[in-house]
């Protein structure tokens, strides 16, 4: 027989719970809970500081916890039910895992004397969890709830950023809890550069042409940059970013800055006479796949690989002490700042490059734009370099399906900044139902779905492994246009509005009014 | 740097796989490839005689597999991609494993020696899959995969159906290849019944009333139904379907069988006098969640149970042996047998009965039901047992979203026989890209879209579970009528035709005109 619930008025586990997640400084939570946690969302009930959000599938909860963390840089929660609802949100989680994202996981589970039973439900939740996560416990008790919580909260700020997964028995949650939520803990700071690895990187970058300076994590914003800019002017280093990166700052008056391509080919002609790799933060670049006959590691075999700052290090701080020992001037030179040009808007047929054009001739100032774009928006970032000042997200971790979420939870991680979505119409498919948030929670955000009917990537990666050519069962694997997906059906379905545009001209035209006017709005652009 | 690829022409890892896959008797392959897995998809090209389905989706590719295997009585093969292309998998496998279902999944993983460099699509794809597979093994070289292939088969049809998960990493896949596919190995028969076991089933069943015979898996079909209604009616023993079941064979002129109820206190009070329970296949029954104040056990607690089959047993064979034994009748009574009834069309307002009521009366010869309406289906199955011939398959595992591709793969599995799938609105988002896999299949199928806007059967758990009733924050949590999903326009979107009907009258006229044509249609029954 279960354990009783808390008595009516009596304080449950799950009220202890969230009440320490708020004094955690938690107070948003993205959510799809089934029966076993019914005691949470009471608990939510009794609580109106947290906001609550629902996503219609588990990959859209987590990828909005994402995306609202990258723009909030605080943790939010995530309600997750049992094994199997947990499975349906890990890839999400992966993203966020690879981008560094604080985020807390709650997992309701069975009541604990129902494991024994293997209830349909009944799945190894620990064992899920584990390999996207890099801390999860189970709770021993409604008591334990409170302190439960606030470790998870500090892991997740645990810098870089980190995935704690928290799994709720659900006779945890009903039952009476006496204990006390813990006062706020402190936010662990990044750990200081280590001198000896700044020495190193300091005698590498003065050797000037040859040394790479490459930045991911927070020496991607304003100030990193500006740090970073300052010593490669001054020493001749080549600055780079990695490839994929959480959060970056960008367009006028900013400093601009390349990435490591994707494509294998190029990022070896780019980087073959790389002689020291200097490390802000980023990892010594790889490979996104392996090819036969490619190398995994995109440096030259002798390059010397120096870890400034790992990514747990204070990046910006790094940076800073670099340059003080370089002595290098107090500003970037002019020439490394993005600065104004009128850039027309496109005109004839749509293509993928029509579309940046004109996302970027008609950017607000201050938009946030999320980019899960793939193929297709490889040309949005070299031409976006003189577009409005704005934040722009990236998928980091391959997992596709992450981009209509990440630009939901930036929106309500950032409420009053416009979110721009770029998005692949093979990846939009994973996480659909986030328009559906997008409309209930009334966000201010336009979607640009790259509708080219096709994994386009694939078509490339195909013969880049050495595949040949797609015969007919490839084909079918790569195409979707048979039938093509109906963009504007598909939003409005999830009672967003949208419209289709396939000339150049069409687009920059709905594309000017969906940026002008409040709420989401879905432009499926023909390519 | 990285292993060389087959030459053009040559033989790779992947052909090899694809040979041994085809010589095991699997020759359908639900598909959603990355760039990891192109070699396996060149493979396909190469071979014909595997029909290769898209999914959108991952979850939609999962479920596929598992409606094909129920219908097809032979595993499918998955193609899935590393570790979160698994992921986003999982939760239709875990519904796989909770039916038994045999099941393929061949995962592309990095290759070996990119494994190092930790790139961003890096994950424990063995720790992602144990928990819902029961058989894992990565291949160790090209030559070695087609006598893994066999073993993977081998496992996934060993009784009562397993699911058996391969890794592939790509440069096995792409190296050269001298083995020769082995030849079809014997499927794995189920295991005799005990004699010891039969016997003390036999003595509990002849005490009649206070015995249940409780069955599950192939005993669901119509031989077995039979001979558990002839031990039945002989002895006054209750005969059961265990609560969720993969396949049952229903209808006209079939034994009528009714399952353990969901609810809890229905279960608890139904079987509160069962002194004996003999299972054929099925488990002991216990809630589907744990609640306040409730067993676990739905049989009482002195409740002898016995396993007269366990469901890797020959169940079929266990009810012949204890037919004999108990000497029964040559055949079931009548009155056990679903006779022909004129249900009447519905009319007036269109509630979840008058909906299964439309669908029991229009229900065509032969049709597959496939179940996942939750907590709006509850009267179909009760309704139907006077319906035309008809199997029925349900949600076993607990994890809403496997209703859509659960019928989509139903219907690749049966081709020739109309499929209803009986869907909830809230499970239908999960994995909505389903759809468009009908489409591009032109699938005979028919999906009803229970449209409440709400998880219903939240609403009912929260006051089970003891939570009192729902407030704002719940409400939010529960109801998604703000704004409310337009499923016409997510079918069009997806390149399927539908309709809505918001009366009985209706719906049963745009029941009647999908039915009797082909290819695929929607229902948005508005209830």
């Amino acid at each position: 027989m279960s354990a009783p619930a808390a008595a009516p008025g009596q304080r449950s586990g799950a009220d202890l719970l969230c009440e320490s997640l708020l004094a955690q400084g938690v107070d948003h939570c993205f959510a799809n809970p089934g029966t076993s946690e019914m005691h949470f969302v009471a608990a939510l009930d009794r609580q109106p500081r947290m906001r609550c959000v629902l996503g219609l599938a588990e990959g859209v909860v987590t990828g909005m916890a994402d995306g609202y963390a990258r723009m909030a840089e605080r943790p939010a929660c995530t309600l997750l039910h049992t094994g199997p609802g947990l499975a349906n949100g890990l890839a999400n989680v992966h993203n966020a895992r690879r981008a560094f994202t604080p985020m807390v996981n709650v997992v309701g589970d069975h009541a604990t004397h129902h494991a024994a039973s293997d209830a349909p439900l009944a799945a190894d939740v620990e064992g899920l969890a584990r390999p996207m996560s890099h801390w999860v416990a189970r709770s021993s008790g409604a008591d334990t709830l409170g302190e439960l919580a606030a470790e998870a909260v500090q892991r997740a700020r645990t810098p870089p950023g980190c995935i704690a997964t928290l799994i709720l028995p659900a006779d945890h949650a009903w039952g009476a809890a006496q204990a006390a939520a813990p006062a706020a803990r402190a936010v662990p700071s990044p750990l200081p550069p280590q001198p000896a690895a700044l020495a190193r990187a300091a005698a590498a970058l003065q050797r000037g042409p040859g040394t790479l300076l490459l930045l991911a994590g927070a020496a991607l914003r304003a100030e990193g940059l500006e740090l970073a800019a300052r010593i490669a002017a001054a020493t001749g280093a080549r600055l780079l970013a990695q490839q994929a990166n959480a959060r970056v700052e960008r367009g006028l008056g900013r400093v601009m800055i390349d990435r490591v391509p994707y494509v294998v080919d190029k990022a070896l002609a780019l980087l073959k006479d790389t002689r020291a790799a200097v490390l802000v933060g980023a990892k010594a670049p790889v490979g996104f796949f392996a090819y036969p006959g490619r190398p995994s590691s995109m440096l030259p075999a002798d390059c010397e690989v120096i870890a400034a700052a790992q990514p747990e290090d204070d990046g910006v701080q790094a940076l800073r002490e670099l340059a003080a020992a370089l002595g290098t001037v107090p500003a970037p030179p002019r020439e490394w700042l993005a600065e104004r040009r009128e850039l027309p808007l496109p005109g004839g047929a749509l293509t993928a490059a029509a579309v940046a054009q004109a996302v970027v001739a008609r950017l607000p100032e201050g938009a946030i734009v999320c980019d899960e774009s793939v193929s297709s928006g490889r040309e949005f970032f070299p031409m976006s370099w003189h577009a409005a000042p704005h934040d722009y997200l990236q998928l980091t971790g391959g997992a596709i399906g992450l981009g209509l979420p990440l630009a939901t939870g930036a929106a309500i991680g950032a409420p009053g900044r416009k979110v721009v979505s770029l998005q692949a119409d093979g990846s939009a498919m994973y996480t659909l139902p986030a328009l559906w948030t997008q409309a209930r929670e009334r966000l201010d955000l336009v979607t640009v779905i790259f509708a080219n009917r096709r994994y386009a990537i694939l078509h490339g990666e195909y013969v880049a492994t050495g595949a040949g050519q797609p015969g007919a069962n490839a084909r079918r694997m790569f195409d979707f246009d048979d039938p093509a997906p109906d963009w504007v059906a598909l939003a409005r379905g999830m009672g967003v509005e949208g419209a289709r545009a396939d000339s150049a001209e069409r687009f920059a035209d709905v594309l000017g009014a969906a940026l002008a006017r409040r709420g989401p709005f879905v432009i499926e652009a023909v390519i």
